[in-house]
This record gives C-alpha cells, structure tokens and sequence, in this order.
C-alpha cells in the first residue's frame, strides 16, 4: 500500500510515499518513502542506489541544482543520462534515523517495489546498485525479479566477508564506547573514520599520505589524521547515529542466495576492495550462473572506486545498458565471458 | 652507565639493570632495564625481540615454567635451542606504562646496548626481531653495528606505512575515546581488537568466523565478536594503556635509512602482512645493498605469522644462522637473491 505525492519541475520530480512495510526483524510499519525521479516520462527507468549514506539526490537537477551522490555517473552525455534516461532513486529505509530495529537488505528491496507500485511503474530497465545498493538490488532481483530487465551490482556480494563483518562490528562497537558518556558524535566520528581505512586501499594511503609523523601536544600525530578527522566531521554533521549503526547491521544482515537471482545480472567488482573480496564477487557469479557475468576493475580506489573511476564504472555501464537492436544477439550470461579492466 | 643485578639457575638468569637512557623525545631518563637470559654461558648469544606487547619471558625455562610469547620459536631442537645458544630478552622501554612521553625505537635499540654492556657482552651473534622487534633491529644495526654479527628482522621495515599508521591513530582514539570519561579499558580492549583485523588477514576470518550473525538484544552480533571481546579482554588485563599508547606511536615515529645499516640482514617479509606491504620489505631490502637478502613468506596469518608459522620461520632461521666451517662461502648477500617460501 503506497500514496504518492511530490512536484515536478522540468522533468524533474521529487516527493515522498507512504507506505506500509512487513519488515523482516522489525515487524509491519508505516514509512515515508522519499524519492527523485529525473527524466523524461517516456523514458525507461533506471534505479540508481548507493551507499549506506546515500540518499536520493543522485545529481544536480532543476528542483536541487546541489551536486549529489553520483555526479560523476549520472550527466548529460554518461550512460546514466536523465536527458534521455528517467533515473530514480530514494532514500533508504532508515536513513532518517527514525528506526532503531534491525534492518534488512530484504526490506530495503520490497521498499523499492512498493515506491515502484505508488509510481505507476511496471518494470525498470535497470536498476544501478553500488555497494549497499548492489545488496538491494540482488534482493530486489530475487524478491520482484519481475520489477527488473537486468541488475549492474557494482562493489556487493551475496554475503558479507566475515572479516567486513568484524571490522563493521567494531566501528559499532565505537559509536557504543562514545554512546556510553554522551560523546556520540566522538563515537560515530571514530566509525567513520575505521570505515574510510575499509573503503580506501593501502596504496591510495601510501602515496597520499607519505610524510613524517608530527608530535603535537606530546603526542605523535600521523599524516592521515587531519583528512580522518574532516572525515568524521563532514559524515556526523550529516548522518544519525542510529541511521547509521541500523544500516551498517543491515549489511551483516545480507543474505541471498545467487541461485534465487532471475535477472540477468552483471557483477562489477574492484580488485583490491577490502570488504568485498574479488573471491566472493567471483563465487555470486558462479552461483548466478547463465544470469552472471564479471567485470574486475583495477583501481587504487578499492571499495570506493565507483565514486572515483567514474569514467571506466560509466564505459560498463555504457556497454551494458545501451538499446541493442532486436537482431543483435544478447551478450553471452555466463562465466566464461570474465572481462578485466585495467 | 648500567649495573646489573639477578638471580641465576640452570643457565637461566633472570634479572634488572639500572641504566640511564637519553632519548629521544623524552630527556634523559633513569631506567630499570628487565631481562631473561637463557642459555650456556659460553654459547653465542642471539637477542630475540617481539611485537609491542612482547616481553623478556620468551619460552619456558628453569627459572620460570610458563610459556613464553616465543615458545614455538625458542625450544630444543629449533634453531634458537636454549641448550647450545644463549638467548636474550628484555621488556621493552615503556612496557610497565611508566613513560607517559614518546618512546623511539632508536631508544631501544639504545638499551639493549646498555642491557649489552652491563651484562658484559661484547657482540651478538645474531639480534632476531619480530615485528617491532625488527625495527628495533634495524635501529640497533645502524646506531650499534658493532654489537651484532647479523640481524634478522621478520615482519618489520624500515619506515611505518602510511596506511598503517593511520590504522594505529585510530586505535590511539578508541583509547583516547574510552579515556574521557573512565572507561579506559573499553576503549583499549576497543583498540586491541582492531589491531587484531591489521594482525591477520580476511583469509583466516572468512575460514574461522563465516557464520550467519544472531540477534542478541535487539543488536546484530557478527561471528567473530566472541573471538575478539576475548582478545580485547586479556589484553586489558595485562598491558597498562600508556605502555601501549607510547609503544604503538613508537612504530609511527620509527625512521631508519637502510643504507646505514652495518650489518649483514635477511629480512623476512609475509605476503599478505597488512601493516607491512611486500613493497616496503623490498624497498628496504634495495637499500640495504650488499648487506640485504629478501626472503618471503606466505601464510594466511598475514602480520602474525611469525607467531603460527613457527616450523617455517624455523627453517629460515636455521638456514641463517647455523654454523658455517670457515672455508664455506656466505650466501650471497644481494636483492638478487630474492626466497619465496610457499
């Protein structure tokens, strides 16, 4: 059960949904669903999903000229062009910070499906998930695999890495430790700041941060603490705390089983992404079986690439989600056909 | 000046000297300096040195019938065999938590000379260093030359990586973080832990801990939080939070050149090692020049592997350190000679 309501300006629409939700943990809710549709109305629809910490305003458009998420991969000119491409997306169940229950990647894609119901719209011709999007989009692909032509799962598997497991573990353990003394936003800085080390690589580090240690205060300072610290700050001033712990269990809550995935799928996956190991994107892949195929990207970025190498990540896209003519054969689904970028 | 004092049974000497240190950061200091030393006393003396929370105690023996941190090392029929080699051992300077100012490891390097002195010995045999014992040996073998035949420094370079240190900072915080308001030992046990995901590799966690998460008060508990809680607990119960703070900054202010150091060294470096890249043991080992050889190691314990893979840095250190009839030639001494051990 889902209510639309919005405005629209110059193919650009932006408004929210009540909905009601059977959450998997957390039992049956009411939710307002915020979302941005961008593009033409004839045009297919493509979801866009991000992060844990993305949200619905994916690009610059005429009802919030502010950049988003995504600029780089959503413009005029890219395969994600709302000129020609109506791209949607929303923010995530959660996001507001207004639930404190576990939640689920299964949630967030029945989400989708009740925003897609309120819209009026059947089928989308894709939909885009990077990282915790990709989650969604997997679940979305084996829950409503009718809502869906094709899934791009970009920097996401069907499980965590128990080793992503634990260090998320640990950034929550942070946000605790600062909860304990009313130093929240401390915690959640320090959470941040863990996953920035998770969501970067050893190499970015190495040539970024290549300088002596100071001594301030008596105490030894490294060259990466000034960019941790803005880190932490920019992401408390915008992120709940509770948002954030529910979303980050949310992801040690994932769960799908890649045979159950009945859309074509393409796996993107960054060769040295530290909480989701080329391993695991390999093993989705092999468990999409004739729905699955791999692309590996080198990138120093690791799991944060797809904010990074925004040109390569939109040449795949590009390939992937171009019109083919009716006589022109659908690429080959299996893994045999592994591409690697580099 | 130093002055020894101890007790002595059974080849194994247990003891303290007061030493008077000049530091680096911290002025002159007035030191008492622990020891074990365990072995024949005509025997060639080798120095065995560990991680940060390493101590004097590095394997059973007369005087003491507990393990030590090196038991798998140190032991009869192992390369260091305390019955034909005299092993020695100290607690690092600032172990107790009784320097609350920057600790150097040109400052240990510096008391094992004065540890060298008051126990009359001239020159090791060999100064064999673990992690922060190898930076300690990479200070001793360029400040002391002379005090050492060779050095073999095991998972340790001649810099902090960057990536590394920032990991190290944030574990600094957790501390700081837990110190606000006295909950000291959450946040070390907090540091602890994620120390713990720098000392092993995804590999090992996604073998030991690939369960399904449980729901324990309304929280998502992930596989490998039984296993670090522990960790973080007895860590807490033995090491004072200030010896680890001014220890593990002591990693971050570490800067040897390695074309100044003097002394014949094999560096053993793990693949996979998280706080030491492959990239940065090869950097020091073409510094070292004619005084350097590489040999490498594979192993799923990443940074810890010289705790686990003890029958294999047994055998490196055998073939490094036995014996050799003068009319033997010693191996060649050259990056060209680069062992990989798979």
């Amino acid at each position: 059960m889902a209510r639309a309501a919005g405005s629209d300006v110059d193919h650009a629409r932006r408004g929210s949904i009540d909905a009601v939700l059977a959450s998997r943990h957390a039992g049956t809710r009411k939710l307002r669903l915020n979302y941005e549709l961008v593009g033409p109305a004839d045009a297919p629809v493509v979801f866009v999903a991000g992060g844990i910490s993305a949200h619905r305003h994916v690009a610059a458009n005429a009802l919030d000229a502010g950049n988003g998420w995504a600029e780089g991969l959503v413009a005029a000119g890219r395969a994600l062009d709302p000129s020609c491409t109506r791209i949607l997306a929303f923010d995530y169940v959660g996001a507001c910070g207004g639930i404190d229950a576990p939640i689920d990647t299964a949630d967030q894609a029945d989400a989708v499906a009740l925003l897609l119901d309120a819209l009026g719209i059947d089928r989308l011709e894709a939909f885009v998930g990077y990282s915790y999007g990709a989650l969604v989009g997997l679940q979305l692909a084996t829950r409503h695999p009718q809502r869906l032509r094709k899934l791009v799962a970009v920097s996401g598997a069907h499980r965590p890495h128990p080793y992503a497991s634990a260090w998320r573990a640990l950034q929550r353990k942070a946000v605790a430790l600062g909860q304990l003394q009313c130093a929240d936003e401390q915690g959640l800085s320090l959470a941040r700041q863990f996953a920035m080390l998770s969501y970067r690589t050893p190499e970015e580090f190495g040539e970024r941060f290549d300088a002596a240690p100071t001594l301030s205060n008596g105490h030894v300072r490294v060259a990466a603490e000034d960019y941790l610290d803005a880190a932490g700050a920019k992401f408390v001033a915008r992120i709940p705390a509770t948002a954030w712990l529910r979303l980050s269990e949310s992801i040690d809550l994932h769960a799908v089983d890649p045979a159950q995935v009945a859309v074509p799928t393409l796996v993107i996956a960054v060769e040295g992404d530290r909480l989701v190991p080329l391993s695991d994107a390999v093993s989705l892949v092999e468990g999409l079986g004739l729905n699955g195929r791999l692309r590996v990207l080198r990138s120093q970025y690791g799991h944060d690439a797809f904010l990074k190498e925004t040109d390569r990540i939109d040449a795949m896209l590009a390939a992937e989600l171009r019109p083919r003519p009716a006589s022109e054969p659908i690429p080959n689904f299996s893994t045999d056909s592994i591409g690697v970028s580099v």
